[in-house]
């Protein structure tokens, strides 16, 4: 147990210049606020919070797009509920590119008593991503893994059955040539749910074939730039790494004058609220946020106990509607 | 909610009966007992349980081995503490051929009042195994996946991570031809060891070569068939499945006239108690099965509470000992 008595010694201050600066007195200067900052973080220092006044931080990114879906809505009533319902106050705290800029992720936890976070939206190129790596505040990531920290867990939906329940799904309806879109592998979710798609294929003894794939940055580039190569190739159903681009490729197709599901079954992965009101309604692999959000406390709690939880991964539901059915090899439609 | 004048009107019969049948009862016939407690089951019956009388159960296989070695200990341990500082009872239980064969897991739970289970050492052909799939009781999985069911829980080390650090740990040695031997890939955790393997690789840009593989059922045969063969081949450093095969291949490379780790670097998985005094001692990826265990009860009660938690992995961690050393291009020794 580190005391600020040994932070003083190290730095050659009084305790006073050290308990003034961890407590935010506005009698001391920047520099020494920092380096006594740096220092308690190096040395492992842990502030004593009565166990009344315990609170964590839910970090989000992109604040205002979060809040407006019942997505991220429900990922944090989620947490928020079980936090609460263990006696710890929950604050939502908007991760700026300037917060991140001002200072570094530990400092920030320490200096605002927080005890961890749980952080959602983060991308792989965020400056405190970097910092999950070495943090030293236990940490849960919501969809954005970070390998070999023990204070640092990830928790999201299980894209790998997800996918085989979606390949499965189709199998069954006697697709062979199942094209798959989704977004640019640079984020975490991205590469899970195109990994997991692969696995599946492989599972039901189909060939991943690279003519069959597309990604994009956007949305609509991605339909745009991939959807008729993937039909013309002979794509029978196209599988997407998420629901907004599932109603995209079910407008795409139509378009293309295809009908779905009857030319092209079309699965997507979430479930937003939306998907069920799509003309056809989308079948798509379904991830509880209320539950995952949960689970997200679930981790924290074994981050404190120092149980060294690294993943979890929650179960998913196909939920099937009518964008998938059997498949069509009889005359084209074109 | 299902009750017992539901299950007796299904069958035709008195609730006496039912209760009776459900609560083994001499006066109730083998045949109608049967039929009594596969409709409960198919019906979704939960017997109602006072939360003081709650009881889980651990079911190994294997039982001898298991109960002999640290390892099966402190698993048990784990999940005991924790079930224990909740309030539950754990009882262990021998799954034997015999009991498998006799009746259906989810009977053999319910006519146990048993609230669920932690289930250890089961292989992938074991008459429950195949249950999981469909199991209607919470089930949590050490190292033996059971995709697709909401009741099933796995919890296990994360071999991914665990490789991945056992690489960057070769390549900071600058081993460049790293060897794998394992068990076959039947079981569950083979299976994710070795895959973590191909992952780490490509993570540090180095191909996977099947010159440098080889798997056994026996340790021993694992190594008189392929260590030769990968040495032969220019590997530098073997990395193994599990510590045991570890143990034998130090001294396989020993009677071949090799020096570990000035010949040949060594790395195991698991750091089972005697890795520390091997000769050299081995650098291994630990798996702690004490906090595996106590991560088997957070899986178990999240599925309690209808929280469809699939997978919990545990972070690993590379336990460096002597077995590992720089890479030795110079003079060879034989």
């Amino acid at each position: 147990m580190v005391r600020i008595e040994d932070i003083a010694n190290k730095l050659g201050v009084t305790k006073s210049t050290v308990s003034k600066a961890l407590n935010g007195a506005p009698d001391i200067g920047e520099p020494m606020r920092k380096k006594v900052f740096e220092t308690a973080i190096a040395m492992g220092y842990k502030k004593v919070i009565k166990k009344v006044d315990s609170k964590i931080a839910v970090l989000i990114r992109n604040m205002s797009y979060k809040n407006t879906t019942d997505f991220g809505y429900n990922l944090v009533l989620g947490f928020r509920q079980m936090a609460e319902s263990n006696n710890i106050k929950v604050h939502i705290v908007d991760a700026t590119e300037e917060l991140m800029k001002s200072m570094d992720y530990d400092v920030f936890m320490l200096q605002n008593d927080y005890i961890g976070s749980f952080v959602i939206g983060f991308s792989l190129v965020d400056r405190w991503t970097k910092q999950f790596k070495t943090c030293k505040t236990p940490t849960v990531l919501y969809d954005n893994s970070s390998k070999g920290n023990t204070k640092v867990s990830y928790v999201g939906a299980d894209s790998r059955e997800g996918m085989e329940n979606a390949i499965a799904h189709l199998c069954d309806l006697g697709h062979t040539k199942i094209a798959y879109l989704g977004g640019l592998l640079g984020s975490h979710y991205s590469k899970e749910r195109y990994e997991g798609f692969k696995f599946a294929l492989r599972q039901h003894k189909l060939k991943f074939d690279k003519e069959l794939y597309g990604d994009a940055y956007l949305v609509s580039d991605c339909v745009s730039k991939h959807l008729s190569k993937v039909i013309e190739k002979g794509a029978t159903a196209v599988v997407c790494g998420h629901d907004l681009l599932a109603h995209e490729v079910i407008a795409g197709c139509k378009k293309m004058g295809k009908r779905v599901p009857e030319d092209i079954s079309v699965i997507g992965f979430d479930d937003l609220l939306i998907s069920k009101d799509t003309e056809p309604p989308l079948t798509t692999i379904k991830q509880d946020c209320l539950q995952i959000g949960r689970s997200g406390y679930y981790a924290f709690k074994s981050l404190l106990d120092d149980v060294p939880i690294g993943t979890i991964l929650l179960h998913t539901q196909l939920v099937i509607r009518n964008s998938t059915e059997q498949v069509n090899l009889g005359e084209k439609n074109d």
